[in-house]
């Protein structure tokens, strides 16, 4: 029994960004990925994203770089003939950002949305960051991207309760520019839809432990919920 | 045969955004609508962008208050049991800004795209902001919205032979936020699509006469195609 449940321990680690300004990639979270990754040696990663349209072995390389300085191996799903067996047989994944409304189209296409659901649920340890935290959520609606692709659904993974705000930005008191704030954005979001929303700001990052999820990182996360104002709050339990 | 020609000409207005700085709603834009709209007395507009998910009516009567001032009156597509006879009655039309997925998922839902198109081809005057100028482009994949809607397409009028990306910011060189810039997000837009992107800063708006197509206000446009590096221009023919 303490063994079955030692196999299917729930391990998700979900960061707004990757990189912090000035830093090198994944820099301010190796520490925090030497703990999370100690029991794997091989991380898949998901590279769809593909941010400003490098190429998929390109992103794969960048990735594979800043995971040698905690000595793990990096694969890219794109490698595999059937991404669902790769992503059944994975030790651990690790979704890159970029922009959500292609990496969201690619898991729908490749039909491995739902078996990367079941597989995080069942103990694969998952890492995302920013477009890879961003379809940990309900859906993909509260993504700041641009809509370069379209994709079958805005539906995501759910293994949280919530949607993902990554790169969460306050407003500026001094912008005299008439675009919309984020916090606007996303208050027009509870118009249409009655998922709450946490706004990750840059060096945030959220960590789930079977049922126990806890924020990390300098700073409080932004909580949006239908008809209240929004608030700020370590707490991510709905 | 003149008066025919007269009857068919293209008469478009497309601005980046309602409102500037400081400003009151279509302000900056009254003297230019004066002239753009002197043969109407009735405008038709449609509110379904809903900024800040304000109401239609709410929505309608602010565009009202404005157009009072150019003694026009103004009624809401919404208030009409068909809007697509609406549309065809149309003396003229402004499309205002908000959330463009929720426009355009309205619009293809109602089944008036395509009427809509065919009238301002055939001579409707058609004003738009914001939102309601990124649907005169091919798409609105260049929109800066939040996807708080599922569209079922993201096709739009095609009035134009590009997009739009309306409220276009230059890269801030002091940002320290790792989020995408417009610049990089269009180019992004550029490795799975073909179409020009017009980036209009606030202020900016494209008049449209026939086939004679300009731009005024006091910038110039930041001009994005595939494969070539952004430049500014005036010159909105492709």
């Amino acid at each position: 029994m303490q063994v079955s449940k030692l196999i299917t321990l729930k391990k998700i680690l979900l960061a707004s960004t990757s990189t912090l300004y000035g830093e090198t990639y994944l820099a301010y979270l190796l520490d925090e990925l030497r703990v999370f990754f100690k029991n794997v040696n091989t991380i898949t990663f998901i590279p769809y994203a593909r941010p400003g349209g490098i190429s998929h072995d390109d992103y794969t390389a960048i990735v594979a770089k800043a995971f040698a300085q905690i000595n793990k191996e990096v694969v890219g799903l794109h490698t595999f003939e059937k991404p669902e067996d790769a992503i059944k047989n994975a030790e651990a994944i690790f979704t890159g950002g970029g922009n959500t409304f292609l990496l969201v189209k690619q898991l729908h296409e490749l039909r491995v949305m739902d078996i990367l659901k079941t597989q995080v649920e069942n103990g694969t340890p998952y890492f995302g960051t920013s477009a890879g935290s961003n379809i940990a959520g309900v859906t993909m609606q509260t993504t700041n991207d641009m809509p370069i692709v379209y994709p079958p659904s805005f539906k995501t993974l759910g293994l949280v309760n919530f949607n993902i705000n990554a790169h969460y930005l306050d407003p500026d008191p001094n912008n005299k520019h008439n675009g919309e704030s984020r916090e606007t954005r996303i208050k027009e979001f509870h118009c249409f839809n009655t998922t709450p929303v946490v706004g990750l700001r840059e060096g945030s990052y959220i960590c789930i432990e079977d049922e126990k999820i806890s924020l990390k990182g300098p700073f409080k996360a932004r909580i949006f919920k239908e008809n209240i104002p929004p608030f700020e709050s370590i707490n991510l339990q709905f």
